[in-house]
């Protein structure tokens, strides 16, 4: 959702199912078992079909140098600590956090089907990609689906100039029928770590609002916001809302800090600013999931068809003056999902670059763009 | 939440206890049910005590209003529309919407407690109060509480012009241990009416990033918003994130279209711009609960003392230059409550003016204030 290209020259398109392949099989080699090995690689295509580069097959990399290196633990094998008729929490061993999300939101749908709401958590997790994926499983069995994820604490509370939450996004996934379905994935700060490293890239200054030095007053200084969040020495991103509470900074600080609890203090997860990379290791951050059976409230095809009036009415908003139209949450994405089913999956210069370099550390060739 | 005082002098200090009585009695005597009176009483009450003055006892002169002239049903039977295990649908029949939310909290709680979570809705009801009051059921059974409710339209989305929906708050409260509870009560708009009216009151500019005119621009003119609102016009309330995709406006519409799809969608209430209050009929709003289950997930005791570490963090997060502390969403409020209960509840001059006004039209005594 916070993108920004930070390359002006068009990219270069790719066939999903190579690339799908290419992911799968790069996984393979670093020793995730095949399986789980398709799962990521689906996950980080659904990102990048999505329009959300920055946590699609980019980071490829990052999931290489983790295996290889053991940040993340290659034959850990998820274990389920808690289970009920509607709750789940599943502890991940410090293993990737995409095939784990996946299998966990398949279990929780599933008692919902029989529970009519059900939720789990995923502790001593990985990084799980985009929240959105795992919300969207539940649309297709006429639920709503809920995800989200800590992260490493970058965010500071209204008032405050220490990080104490992550950017902890939530997606909530709700049909339609003949409108694409509602799919909010936002991250409660108000950007995510990604867009300001973009701004650093770029040696641009940050917008004003989006972030606070060591002593907690505004910065837009990119660069030295970075650095100082490697070391810990203060300041970090705006919750969403901003700088104030008059802003309504303290809403997104809010927010941040239910879904911390959502998804570590319910199933005994480091939370907080015990949430964060070193060196030697990843944040193991933990992840929730919910499903909502609408069967249980009303008739599916009913919310379906109200949703769809929901939907078209906000796509034809009337624009304000100087804007060309109003989007629904999802939309977008959705778009741009038909773009790359159309036209191959975009991919900028950088990330090609990076996916070489994948390539010849594995073996595995990377396919040829398509356009 | 979004509360700024207009005027200067110190509040009058009243008894709580002579106050809900007082709040009761008026509901009486335009007919409601003495059960349902001090119910509704009970959760006005609240509202002052935490410092949430604009859904206090303040408003109380509008129920009166509401009941007398019809818009507010005074012999509504609340009517279970669907039920299982886990999910009911309550259909208010356009009655006050105080005692039917709290027994269906009740009910949610209940079915949580054999489920692990369970969610409602309350359709053709009025407004419930603080959310906030509903979310906090769920605390003493070891349950998070959720609470909101759609409201009249007043936010436009991101890039239009038009108001698409309310200003939906979102409650969430978690049970600690020492510590006072986690309790968020936001609305999802930057702000809401009633501090839009405030400023209209006191004739000064709103501040920028919390409205728009007609055409969709951006507008410190509160006196003609607020026009603009009553007579559909265009123009609205920011949603939370302000203004811009950049500073994260997407992201409270994206909020508060998910609050109206689980407030009205999911039990096939009116939603959106069909949501709005004439001279002769109420808003007719609809509201969602739900109650998950703590022990579901692990031991209640455990969760507790993980949430007293994460709050006593939060509160001594070292705060930044020119300010004096970090708070936890809900900590001023407790603040306020304590205060309330030793010196009495707080209540400012044009306050107990619409009171005095109230008891002279129904004939039931106001208490002297206590200080």
């Amino acid at each position: 959702m916070d993108e920004m290209n930070d390359t002006q020259t068009a990219p270069l398109r790719f066939d999903a199912q190579a690339l799908e392949q290419f992911s799968s099989d790069v996984l393979i080699a670093c020793g995730l078992a095949a399986e789980d090995a398709l799962q990521s690689a689906k996950v980080l295509l659904a990102a990048d079909a999505r329009g959300i580069p920055s946590h699609g097959i980019g980071r490829l990399w990052r999931y290489v140098n983790g295996l290889k290196t053991g940040l993340m633990l290659v034959d850990a094998k998820p274990e389920t600590i808690t289970e009920t008729a509607s709750s789940l929490v599943v502890d991940a061993h410090g293993g990737m956090g995409f095939p784990v999300s996946v299998q966990t939101m398949r279990r929780i749908i599933a008692k919902a089907d029989t529970a009519g709401a059900a939720f789990g958590c995923v502790k001593d997790s990985n990084h799980f990609g985009i929240a959105g994926y795992y919300a969207m499983m539940a649309l297709e069995h006429d639920m709503i689906g809920i995800a989200s994820t800590n992260t490493a604490a970058l965010g500071f509370p209204t008032f405050g100039r220490q990080v104490m939450f992550g950017t902890n996004p939530l997606a909530f996934a709700a049909p339609a029928l003949e409108e694409k379905a509602f799919v909010l994935d936002m991250s409660t700060t108000v950007v995510t770590r990604g867009k300001i490293e973009v701004y650093d890239r770029l040696n641009k200054p940050l917008p004003s609002g989006w972030a606070a030095d060591a002593n907690g007053q505004p910065t837009t200084d990119a660069c030295a916001l970075i650095d100082s969040l490697l070391h810990r020495r203060g300041g970090g991103i705006q919750p969403l809302g901003g700088e104030s509470e008059q802003s309504g900074g303290h809403k997104g600080y809010g927010l941040a800090v239910m879904l911390d609890i959502l998804c570590s203090v319910l199933c005994g997860a480091p939370f907080g600013p015990q949430v964060f990379d070193t060196a030697t290791s990843s944040a193991r951050v933990s992840q929730f999931f919910g499903a909502i059976k609408i069967s249980a409230f009303r008739d599916p095809a009913a919310f379906r068809k109200d949703m769809d009036t929901m939907l078209h009415d906000l796509r034809l908003c009337p624009p304000a003056a100087g804007t060309e139209r109003v989007f629904f949450a999802g939309q977008k994405e959705f778009e741009h999902e038909d773009e790359a089913r159309r036209f191959g999956i975009p991919l900028y210069q950088e990330t090609v670059v990076s996916l070489e370099t994948v390539s010849s550390q594995t073996a595995v060739p990377l396919p040829a763009p398509v356009a």
